[in-house]
């Protein structure tokens, strides 16, 4: 065989000059014990005869005894689907087989005669590893409410629909990993504890080495002051893509809200990218569209999302196809807040907030936005909407200031406030889908030393005394090549609950957290 | 062209029924402003003639004025080699050529006479995107001290030997996404904030909504409790094993230590694996050698690591070729720690600390053995070396102890010290290196109930009155249903610094934290 030779650093050499003499043993090691096959691939492995001496490693998802037979159902997370084994009625080990158990099953792999399958265990051996007690197992062989799962996250991931939805987050993790390293993009690991409270505002967590820290002096504590949980890894990810070229991130953040809805956790994970030496606004828009493309088209057939979709199109006369979105050469649809706002105060009846341009997009007005200007043609399809150059005012101090008329606007006083002068607004992003709305945003960033320090003085953002504030670091990014650069953050939890067709992100996440619960 | 199906979610339709029939502009965008190519890609890039029309986009790194012309070195992060540039002294906006500014030029890629390049850009046109001034930039040409630069990590990834090390960061995330997905392993992403303390030791980060949290009472609490920040994501991958099968992550860990060495942060990132339904610790083992030989064999040929290589042969004889390992069908070296502690004891004149059973390995014993054990005749290269069964009182509750004699031992009385009887052990191992010493570890865990109740109880971890304790959650797991199973722990940080041949972890993260220094 060929001789492989792999890259291990240098390290000293042995002070006797030769190699230790000690008799080590590399040989006779126990064969594996590792599974043979998964549940998934056994009930893709369809031999015309029967495969005998087989092992199945699984957890009983269900029992019924029958005159001779038990038949027993199988699952070990690699997909929805059970595999069914038969057990003869007095083989030893038989007792063992209650719902929730761990076992392993020696058998044949047989074709089988019932309609919802192809071929079945014909199971020789039961090894019980696991027992469990069927009776006080917590999750029932019947419907378990999400409310109530979420009160067992330790055992919650042993459900069906839970499995899934974790595969499909590990999927597209791999898939998002493919795509920015075809775009050369370099993946980050920003700081999770951080100095900086980027959007100026928000509730952040505090981190301690002690609890009674606070109380001290700033020189006696941990970190020589007090330290924060990031909110965002944006102004972190600006650094790096002025050295590193594009780069991007999948990472923890954190906001203390005291919020309870289905759209928020106090920890969740933020897909974010930055790229360097980019001036128009669209080629960050075109990186958000052809990453959520990429990412759709590899889960399409990436099995959990297909089991997914299958478990959405139950009891619907609409078959799967109906989820699909036919995109041909034109784009997802690009409107400017200005339009936005005319559009929605043409049909303002509809709405219970009246659409004004101080106002704000409303949960409601984006749900119309992302189903009008969003619409296909398709019955029940819509593409994403991206809502371009909101009001200055409602947006962060980093976001560059538009100076150009933008290429998508429709009517003529676009970005100004209808005074006909530029600057009313910034160049920034919404990406908007229906029920969830907002599903990314991102901006230009404002990269030149003097309008950033107007801007933070005009949010009161410096320190008038000329003391050192903890965004220093970030101003003197501007102060030497600093390049024009823009980016984009997406909430991946919700992502995941949009693509999942999930209602709740708090049931994307395996131990999630939020208002009054971190359980495990 | 083909018509390519994309799969979205199903939404709700339009309440009127229709598509509205606002006009949206989808056409006549600006062309992309992204630049055509990277400095790595143009170094690589060879035409016979000269290529006319190319735009390089970068950082100045270096200036020298000649008589005529302006000889600029320009990098942008994608390699550590410059692009030299030849710009005519009078043309407009070269006075701003200035080591640090970021920059656009235009020109021709042109053959070059140069021995060290094989073309160079011929400019015809300067844009100084953002100045800067050469005098007072913190990174001047001329070598920086590691520890100087690790007081401006904002700039710091701007030096190529820094950018090269986060690359690789990159490319080492790419390859394991891809090994465990291969392997069919589920990436998960277990919790940060959590109420477990995996260790049950160990200095923890403590997390509060608000600074003055920790004088309330539970209930008043954010989350009804303290919480912290995870030392190791174990204990949650054990419960998403028994559910999703294989599970892996790379996930931020904390540790609060007070410790100044090179191998310690406060912030790190650890990769953690588990197996569900395993029962042969050589299985645990074989799977993280197979990773790291899958993660070398793919980093040979990365560009940071060939870098990097390159960086470390400067000014030897020996070539990149000594740094590598010739791998044939053998394994890496096991040994039991019984056989560890008597090869020890045989050269114990060699040591500070007298080997013995109950002393643990030091520093220089961990030395010692992967020098002498890893020794591959090749000078200067070394295995890595698994040493297993350590003895129980030395290891964490969770290690499984052992009950059957390792296949790898060679005296008797392995695992037994010297009473000849099997349970003076856990199942568990460690991977040594040179210098870095140990740089994974892992064990089988004791998957049954009543040895894992035993085995907190006897160090105390159990409450003595029947109340709740926060791994309640974790012995829960062993109640119904668990299985055999086995992982390990990899600190990432160090395995690139060991990549890479940094010394200081602190050198291979973007923005480090360590007692009393969280910057940014």
């Amino acid at each position: 065989m060929a001789t492989l030779r792999y890259f291990w650093p240098t390290a000293l050499r042995p002070r006797s000059g030769r190699a230790f003499a000690f008799p080590v043993s590399h040989t006779n090691r126990r064969l594996s014990t590792k599974p043979q096959r998964t549940v998934a691939e056994y009930l893709d492995w369809r031999p015309s005869t029967e495969a005998a001496d087989v092992v199945v490693n699984g957890h009983v998802r269900s029992v019924r005894t029958m005159k001779s037979e038990i038949f027993v159902h199988v699952g070990d997370g690699s997909t929805r689907k059970p595999l069914q084994a038969l057990v003869p009625k007095q083989m030893e080990g038989g007792s063992g087989l209650r719902v929730g158990a761990a076992i392993r099953l020696r058998g044949s792999w047989v074709p089988s005669n019932h309609a919802d399958q192809s071929h079945e265990l014909k199971v020789s051996q039961v090894d019980i590893l696991g027992p469990s007690d069927a009776a006080t197992y917590p999750i029932q062989k019947k419907y378990q409410t999400p409310d109530y799962l979420r009160t067992i996250p330790h055992l919650r991931s042993r459900t069906p629909l839970n499995t899934a939805i974790l595969r499909l987050r590990s999927d597209a993790v791999a898939s998002l990993t493919q795509f920015f390293a075809s775009r050369n993009f370099t993946q980050t690991h920003p700081p999770i504890i951080t100095s900086s409270d980027c959007e100026g505002a928000g509730e952040v967590f505090t981190v301690t080495a002690d609890p009674t820290e606070t109380a001290n002096k700033a020189e006696d504590m941990f970190f020589r002051g007090p330290r924060y949980l990031t909110v965002s890894t944006q102004l972190h990810l600006e650094a790096l893509a002025q050295s590193l070229g594009n780069v991007w991130t999948l990472s923890p953040t954190f906001r203390a809200e005291k919020s309870d809805t289905s759209r928020h956790m106090s920890e969740f994970y933020m897909l974010e990218a930055e790229m360097p030496f980019v001036e128009e606004m669209d080629d960050v828009l075109n990186l958000v569209e052809d990453m959520l493309r990429h990412l759709a088209t590899n889960l399409y057939t990436s099995r959990p999302a297909v089991e997914l979709r299958e478990r959405r199109n139950r009891g619907k006369s609409r078959t799967a196809e109906d989820d699909l979105v036919s995109v041909d050469e034109s784009k997802w649809p690009r409107i400017t807040y200005a339009d936005a706002i005319k559009l929605l105060q043409a049909e303002e009846h509809r709405f219970e907030h009246k659409p004004t341009w101080d106002g704000g997009l409303h949960s409601e007005h984006e749900k119309f936005l992302a189903k009008t200007v969003g619409a296909t043609g398709e019955q029940g399809i819509y593409r994403p909407v991206f809502v371009t150059h909101y009001p200055r005012d409602m947006k962060a101090f980093y976001m560059r200031t538009t100076s150009t008329r933008p290429q998508t606007a429709i009517s003529g006083d676009d970005c100004s406030n209808g005074t006909g002068q530029l600057g009313a607004t910034v160049d920034c992003f919404d990406l908007l889908v229906p029920d969830l709305c907002e599903i990314a945003g991102g901006s230009m960033r404002e990269h030149r030393l003097a309008p950033l320090q107007e801007a933070m003085a005009a949010r009161g953002m410096t320190s008038s005394n000329g003391d050192q504030t903890n965004l220093d670091w970030y101003v003197d990014l501007r102060r030497w090549g600093s390049c024009p650069h823009g980016g984009f953050g997406l909430g991946f939890d919700r992502l995941l609950s949009y693509l999942a067709g999930v209602q709740n992100v708090r049931d994307v996440v395996a131990f999630p957290r939020w208002f009054g619960r971190c359980d495990c």
